[in-house]
């Protein structure tokens, strides 16, 4: 079976990235990462590619102000690249709804939370755990799905939940989401890598 | 520790009620069922209720056509009786706003959703797993949580996930969640009549 050709978009730290690239440098995910690409020049996202030998590059406001620009600019490299698979890992911009439909079930978002709770317009990063504390759950987790039309409303691959303890902070809340989200997101890349993943209706079953 | 008087309204079968009935008679709960409220009259719970020599009333609409009496009917009921803790198991009528307010954080419910996914107006019974099943999330759950003036909105007391898996009906979901809805509203109850539950704004803690 030939490699899925990935790419990543980013716009900060890139944990889940690197959690990516460490399942693949692993032989756990039968993709390479071809292009990781960064709505900010400085994000440290880009010195992992660097690190690890993998093409970055920056399109964003100050190369290409005009959004139309910027958009094409993107979807260009992904062609160019022949990217099956998009990886949305702490990417902040909205997506050209063109590339949404163009990669239709192709794109792969991880969200802090358990969809459809606390998500869509508004909650992301922070304010997320933040609504999370406010609410008082007892539990909360991590999605990933599909990426659709909408904000965070496409098919649902994995998730999995933690526990809110009694005296967390956001910061607590923030810590343990990420560590499972460096579990789901690996694993839905390597179960669409390997042909897993069938989307029915709104619902992905993953096939033996 | 005096024993917690306990009011269980019901409208159905009552396997949450069974459950609460059985811990109290394991001796895991600091209280006392003093009596059971039905909705129907022929609801399956009133036999438990005779079963296990708790007394049980039917207040409803044949015997109550007027809303108003209704009300009052069950408000008395749970003062002659002196009762600290109305529970809720499966009582699909909603609650008088005077009584809510009187039994501020003293009302529990149990929902088959982990709030607030798949909650409020129209989600009841089937309705909230054949919207799981929708929707296409891979984890539900069940939430305990006190009753305030919104439907399903009060303070959550505790949470429990199931998985949802590939070929689920809702009957399989129903059963699952039901399964942790024994777990955690008996635990509730629990922690409620050793006076560990402490509300803080919307969260509440328990005490250790």
């Amino acid at each position: 079976m030939s490699k899925i050709n990935i790419a990543v978009l980013v716009s900060g730290g890139g944990t889940n990235l690197q959690s990516i690239i460490d399942h693949i440098e692993a032989g756990n995910i039968n993709g390479k990462i071809k292009v990781i690409i960064s709505s900010k020049q400085d994000a440290y996202a880009l010195k992992r590619a660097e690190k690890h030998g993998i093409e970055g590059m920056y399109i964003g406001k100050e190369n290409f102000p005009n959004l139309k620009e910027r958009n094409s600019r993107i979807l260009e490299t992904l062609e160019e690249k022949e990217i099956d698979l998009i990886i949305l890992a702490g990417y902040m911009r909205i997506l050209d709804e063109n590339m949404v439909g163009k990669y239709k079930n192709r794109i792969i978002n991880i969200h802090p939370s358990l969809i459809p709770s606390f998500c869509g317009k508004g909650f992301y990063g922070k304010k997320v755990h933040e609504a999370v504390l406010k609410y008082g759950v007892k539990l909360t987790g991590a999605t990933v799905h599909f990426v659709d039309k909408g904000t965070d409303t496409g098919p649902v691959i994995l998730q999995k939940s933690v526990e809110v303890k009694d005296h967390d902070t956001v910061e607590d809340i923030a810590k343990r989401v990420l560590g499972i989200e460096h579990e789901i997101l690996p694993l839905a890349v390597k179960l669409f890598c390997e042909g897993k993943l069938k989307v029915v209706g709104r619902r992905v079953i993953v096939e033996k």
